[in-house]
């Protein structure tokens, strides 16, 4: 397991987390001048500033990228079909201009929710179907400019609303079953906050191995917990054991950023500076 | 399945769902009088009328339990061991006097939530198997006086601070290693709120199968979902297929209580004879 202590450079802001605080460029400068290496930026963030001053953005502070969130909200009525594919090759599209290595994956709950507008459903079956189904879709996409996408088990607490794969089992099965070949071109990011309560964590972990261990996010789970989406912790503040987790992953050869996913109505209201010199201290002592 | 549209007689109450609106003995004339013939008293509510009145007015009223709410909360440090062995002995011996059909086990979950003033951990592998230990020492003191132990996985939401149980397959794991031979006193109880997200759910409750299914309760997620704890749904007002899980615990062969459970704020607020109408309504209609 890599030693944290001393350093930060496998710390990898998601700009989720700072979102509230600035714009992207804002927070791009931040980090340099923090010295985080790498960032996961969202797509409205991205949208707000432009694509390409986005990526001139980044290349000039000399940042890499961990992900590119997200793609996804793929369960929809037959109406939205063709928003759902046309987003989704646009956030492939984008990802490589950016440079990322892959694009995250929050596959969409039930349609009324995934896409607004939707006729409302109370078929989580068939929201699972369509998500795979669009998940091959997006894999062929993908593919012709060799870039992976990482499906997130999002934590069983949005299956309705935000994403119908909810543990990193159901995760990798999907993967088995449209990568079976391990191309490295489909695999998980692993957000602390979704899969720590699994009693299998470990096992999918092992299970998963390295080509299908594409991101790792950290952020901690507070008690109690204030609001659904919003109140998740800095590090350290929780009761997520992420030292065992990182293990975990790192154990079966992860050597990638460590990256710092945190939606939490407390932390948006801190300054900028603020938010990254504690991220960064807690980097160093309880990631 | 079962044909709930033409009367009530397979609603049990669980009387957290009206415990804002009287004592237990108020509840159970209620209860008479709407025609509702069962109900899941909680220890707490059993206590503040007292066990002999309690017993007295469920057997005037005429009334059966579905399960006894509840026993578990098994995590702690040492020093809080022996509370948790003789308070959880003390459930068994009152579900007997209650004329219950089991004891449902909200099982705990880190020890600093789940018994108070125990030393704080972040170790849930550890939590799993005190729990496990704890169970298995309960069993052999129900057995005495056969009393069935339902062990509820809990929504991983509540991982933290009230269940290191969170799915039927990982119940039933516990349920295989400490009662391979079926007896009976050893299953789960299935509550539609925390397992409906579950891609295992139907395959699970198949391996359950007649003898491990002791308990059946109903309610419904709602979204947004504004508090962790007590904004559960009527109902019909939420995204649960709640037909479709009733269906596969039936074609096990359950044929007991659909037991409803609703800690909400919302629910709690309404006077008592407007919410069991509304319950024994959508029982007919959406259950």
């Amino acid at each position: 397991m890599r030693d944290f202590s001393s350093d930060h450079r496998w710390l990898s802001l998601n700009t989720a987390t700072v979102r509230k605080q600035g714009d992207l460029v804002e927070i791009i400068e931040a980090c340099a001048s923090h010295g985080i290496r790498a960032i996961d930026p969202w797509r409205d963030q991205v949208a707000a500033v432009g694509l390409d001053r986005a990526a001139r953005a980044v290349r000039d502070a000399g940042l890499e990228l961990s992900g590119y969130c997200r793609g996804g909200m793929f369960t929809s009525d037959a109406a939205h079909g063709g928003e759902v594919r046309d987003d989704n090759r646009r956030a492939v599209d984008e990802a490589k201009a950016l440079g990322a290595p892959c694009v995250v994956l929050v596959v969409g709950g039930l349609p009324q929710f995934s896409r607004p507008g939707s006729a409302p459903s109370r078929d989580i079956v068939a929201a699972r179907a369509q998500v795979e189904d669009a998940i091959a879709d997006m894999l062929d996409y993908a593919r012709q400019v060799n870039m992976p996408l990482a499906i997130e088990p999002l934590h069983p607490a949005y299956a309705a609303d935000r994403a119908c794969v909810n543990t990193a089992r159901q995760a990798l099965d999907i993967c088995d079953r449209l990568d079976p070949e391990r191309s490295g071109l489909l695999g998980v990011a692993l957000d602390v906050y979704h899969i720590w309560w699994d009693v299998e964590v470990s096992s999918q972990i092992a299970r998963a191995g390295r080509e299908r261990l594409l991101a790792f996010h950290v952020c901690d789970w507070l008690v109690p917990t204030r609001d659904m989406l919003n109140d998740r912790g800095m590090m350290g503040d929780g009761v997520i054991d992420i030292k065992s987790l990182r293990a975990a992953v790192e154990a079966q050869g992860f050597c990638g950023y460590s990256e710092i996913e945190i939606f939490s109505n407390y932390w948006w209201d801190k300054p900028l500076d603020d938010v990254l010199r504690t991220c960064i201290a807690r980097h160093r002592t309880v990631v």
